[in-house]
């Protein structure tokens, strides 16, 4: 094989596949980046037999072929070569010389042919979105999922198609996240749980361009995502996701309208207090017009003050303060609405539309 | 104590005083920052014992007194206060309560007469000099000091003046670094050997200005940094430094002019292929107008050439790459000049004038 890219070009497309590269792997096959030239174009590739990325970049082909270099030694290369063109040349025994301008690098390849291919699946399903959108309801649900090792659905996010309506959902066993988005047309129903490391990989190579669209196709096992030059195929996890449809209740005592910024810098303040072996609750303490934020731990006390809008009844209320931070980061809105019923049932913040929802579970606490 | 100052000059007294602070200790009253209002001024005070620091910061006083915080919940409450003014006051329990807006913090405190103050020094004899001048000697010659517990002298860095000119340097073993700067004026002779912790530390509360000053002040056993409203009280290390000036030899057989940015740029795609296991020389072949750079490692090889203007003999010669990149880079010249003797001699990169020498032990290498 030999191939003459341009630097750039090069290492877009390594930066790419490197994400279904494996950390850590029996089969070092897996830990390279196979570049296959031997069809006309110049396709890269890694896979993780979980996950796999396959990218086309542009170049010359001189000689066709294809060959399965070390991930890691051959993107750190790439990365430090000069902004010019690259030539990558394979021999007999899959020794790969890398030349750009006056380095020349020579490094240990594998035969491509014990590479493993994406699988090829039917595409028969998709639907469309933008790439902002996709991008954006990853990192609004994506914290919510559990690394549990015991619960491997919690470690993926459901996401549901109802006709012009998609739905991501996280939940770790504390809290929900859910969002939803309007999409262009109707489809027929879809429902599957994407692995986290997937979407949060997936996440990571979006460009996030509001006017470039990603195709989603969806089989029994397998979702691809295609975009730009790239396809993303990644397996399914198999089994029934949790009901959250009973969990999440309209019913309200207290409603609280609150300014975003100000509660989060106030819980900002609170958790320096909070040491990691000492988990101690943020307890807000809500009455007309106003909400006393409290936290006391072994290193000091916290006080504060924040003005609100309430409706409803009084509440004294206990939060963990990070579950109550991850939400409110990721919502847009200057002004939040919190809906409660009572200190030992789930609080939600959502807006009108619920094009929202993050229901976090309170916590105990006890009165000095 | 009751003190009121905004929270900004808090901070900066705050995160210099810090500098001061162990990070562990058996004394818990080291790990406090001291406020002292006691003196119609407001300072504060961190003393490891072997490194002081003191700053004075505008504030107003309410009611005199002193206080011991613990440095890194004080300093981590000023830092997520909103921009406002701060009062902070004491009771006769020493709990402290920081108040901002509508957030209030109560954290024990500690008396302030158990808190060990700078010692108070002699201060005969004192230098001036830029404090952008003392930052970049610090940064252009930390990097050669040795972490080895076992040599304490090689820990510090040797400060010598003589006449108007001021030489830092330090040493590993390995390599030399010196750089020499000229005073405004002619001051007695002073040879000392200062902490590399030490001036680490100065450097990064250095505001870098090349129209502020920093006053040196020399005793038997401290050194003092004076500028701004602060003032670093350090011990100094006992014994006589190393005898550098025997290393320090101008004859040579080889003569380089060599593009640093190059060289650089070509080094470190030379280093991705060594492994921290398994050190590997970077060879460089130098004959006339031309030097090829050479790595073989178990992950490749990289050969590259660079264009150079020689005088005197052709050379083969090993380095550490490491060695080289951290000369190289305080160096701001864009032409580097380097003299050799033969392989097994030191290498010197150095200007015509000497105001910076780089000494850098060559290593073996085999011939394949």
């Amino acid at each position: 094989m030999k191939i003459i890219c341009q630097k750039e070009d090069l290492q877009k497309g390594v930066s790419i596949v490197s994400k279904a590269v494996p950390a850590k792997t029996t089969m070092p096959i897996l830990e390279c980046i196979l570049i296959d030239a031997e069809t006309g174009s110049i396709k890269m590739t890694a896979n993780d037999m979980e996950l796999g990325i396959e990218t086309t970049i542009t170049g010359m082909i001189e000689v066709p072929g294809k060959i399965a270099l070390e991930a890691k030694v051959f993107s750190e290369i790439v990365r430090r070569l000069p902004d010019n063109a690259v030539t990558i040349e394979t021999d007999e025994n899959y020794t790969t010389t890398i030349v750009c301008e006056k380095a020349k690098f020579a490094i240990p390849g594998k035969a491509g042919d014990d590479f493993a291919y994406l699988p090829q699946v039917e595409k028969n399903q998709n639907i469309s979105l933008s790439q902002f959108t996709l991008k954006e309801i990853i990192r609004q649900t994506i914290f919510s999922i559990s690394d549990n090792e015991n619960n491997k659905m919690m470690s993926g996010e459901l996401m549901e198609i109802e006709k012009d309506t998609l739905k991501l959902v996280s939940l770790d066993g504390h809290r929900i996240s859910i969002r939803k988005v309007r999409l262009k047309e109707e489809y027929d129903p879809i429902k599957v749980v994407i692995p986290g490391k997937t979407l949060s990989d997936v996440s990571k190579i979006l460009t996030g361009d509001n006017d470039s669209e990603v195709e989603l196709f969806f089989t029994n096992n397998h979702i691809i995502f295609e975009f730009d030059q790239t396809t993303v195929v990644s397996r399914l996890i198999e089994g029934e996701y949790f009901r959250i449809n009973q969990m999440l209740n309209s019913d309200y005592e207290t409603k609280l309208v609150i300014n975003k910024k100000e509660f989060l810098n106030c819980i900002d303040r609170a958790t320096l207090l909070v040491k990691e072996s000492d988990k101690k609750p943020l307890i807000l303490t809500i009455t007309d017009s106003n909400m006393a934020v409290k936290l006391n731990s072994s290193l000091g006390s916290l006080n504060e003050d924040i003005a609100v809008e309430k409706n409803g009844k009084d509440i004294k209320i206990g939060f963990n303060p990070k579950f109550l931070t991850d939400a409110l980061r990721v919502i847009d809105e200057e002004m939040v609405t919190l809906y409660m019923v009572n200190p030992k049932a789930p609080c939600f913040i959502r807006d009108e539309e619920e094009s929202y929802i993050y229901l976090i579970l309170p916590v105990n606490f006890t009165e000095e």
